[in-house]
């Protein structure tokens, strides 16, 4: 099944995706992809129902992130092998976390702004999964019982802030828009191999990153049980697992985003999302 | 005014302390002390209440965190010159941030568990504040209109995850009950100079830290304007900014809670906190 969330910002209603692609509002059946909502027996009551009897939503509707605003937002550090070693980092020996600010989540076509002061503004393509079920010391093998679906996460970052402006990543990773997820949620019996997607992204049509989620370090059965051991992970709540190579940061020379610019983003079996670089709007 | 949560977790309902120390119930004017209902206007139409028109709450009734679990917990890390020098670091040059998981917000005098796997928890009397209106490029001339209170945070800690595990000191700082919150959250109006009150904490009757919010290297107004330059704050998050001296990590030797231990945690005109040491509960 493949949640979506359409309307206007801050009014989004659910829906899911039928088969022939159009958006069918479930809002008379959940209050809305979030939290207690995404637990497997409501997630079943939902795919229960007949598409064809729920009214479609409006062609060209916009989209929401396809879970509401999370009460946590994790996000994996340097999970590729081939992008540490084009950022100049070491593999690390355990995941690296990190938080984003869970209020930068937005639709995944909504605009991206530049924040004031930056000068480093990059992209990376990440696969996120989005929890469905309380997770405290669970096990690898356990793992997917915990998650209720996979979406894209563009993980915006201004490097400068990241890595230049006194210590811990968070800095530069949640500024408003920095976190476009979508444009569905899918959910788990849909992928039939998550470590084996392709990934990639564009800017103004110029390929930039072009992997795949078979290079990960760490997969997101490792990355479920691991962070389970330093926070409890509640329904709802996102994790996002890390870029393949091709971000600016990493090139030579490095090269970052500029008002105008449109990013499209896409993983197999996750559909794509596309945003332009606007400058700050207050 | 004081502003306090009582009952059982998760069924707490907002309150407020009268002269004499009474809670009064205000559950019948604001839904509970999060997001919104921390603005300048709820306030002020909750103070012009007759305290003694109000219900009182039983006597000895726990105390739930000060305000309800919020959107976003920030904390910032070696804030007061003589603290940095105790653990090593240099001065930071700016705050240095990173993010508590916001679950793990409790009562002021809940039991703190030990983790599974912690050999190294670690105590941190902080002085919090708490956002009564969203703030975003603010500057600090104006960044205590956006404070709604400020109360006493225990920024729990375990050492181990937080500083050898591969990067991020977040790892350390979110487990479940590692955010004791209270008793209440004092509005700005009832303190006098909140970069000049005592702050300690004591370990079985033992005085481990001794400080004042005086020697902060980055004052309230200064964070606020800071971390608003990174991301955007709502009502309700929570920022607790940096501990004086004392730490467990500090002392040679090294000191570490063990189960059975009691902490005692207070701030001048903030009140006290007491929080027992427990091992994992599942």
């Amino acid at each position: 099944m493949k949640l979506v969330r359409f309307g206007q910002p801050g009014a989004e209603k659910p829906g899911i995706v039928d088969a022939d692609g159009v958006i069918r509002d479930v809002s008379a059946h959940v209050a809305d992809w979030a939290g207690a909502a995404l637990d497997k027996q409501t997630l079943a009551r939902v795919a229960a129902l007949d598409p064809k009897s729920l009214p479609a939503a409006p062609s060209g509707v916009r989209l929401g992130s396809c879970v509401a605003r999370p009460g946590n937002f994790v996000a994996v550090g340097l999970n590729f092998a081939d992008h540490a070693a084009e950022t100049g980092a070491p593999i690390p020996e355990e995941p690296i976390l990190f938080n984003k600010a869970p209020n930068c989540v937005v639709g995944p076509n909504d605009d991206v702004m530049i924040p004031k002061g930056s000068t480093k503004l990059d992209w990376e393509v990440e696969l996120a999964f989005v929890i469905g079920k309380t997770a405290l010391y669970v096990s690898e093998e356990n793992a997917i019982d915990y998650v209720a679906g996979y979406c894209i996460c563009n993980d915006m970052s201004e490097r400068a802030f990241q890595t230049e402006r006194s210590g811990q990543w968070m800095k530069g990773k949640g500024s408003p828009t920095f976190g476009p997820l979508g444009p569905w949620l899918v959910t788990p019996d849909e992928i039939k191999d998550v470590q084996n997607l392709a990934m990639w992204l564009e800017v103004d049509g110029k390929r930039m990153q072009d992997g795949s989620s078979k290079t990960m370090i760490f997969g997101i059965r490792r990355l479920v049980s691991y962070i389970s051991q330093f926070m409890q992970l509640d329904p709802g709540d996102i994790i996002t697992t890390g870029t393949p190579p091709g971000v600016g940061l990493g090139m030579k020379p490095q090269r970052f985003l500029k008002a105008g610019e449109v990013m499209r983003v896409g993983i197999e079996g996750l559909g794509v999302q596309q945003q332009k670089v606007v400058p700050y709007q207050g």
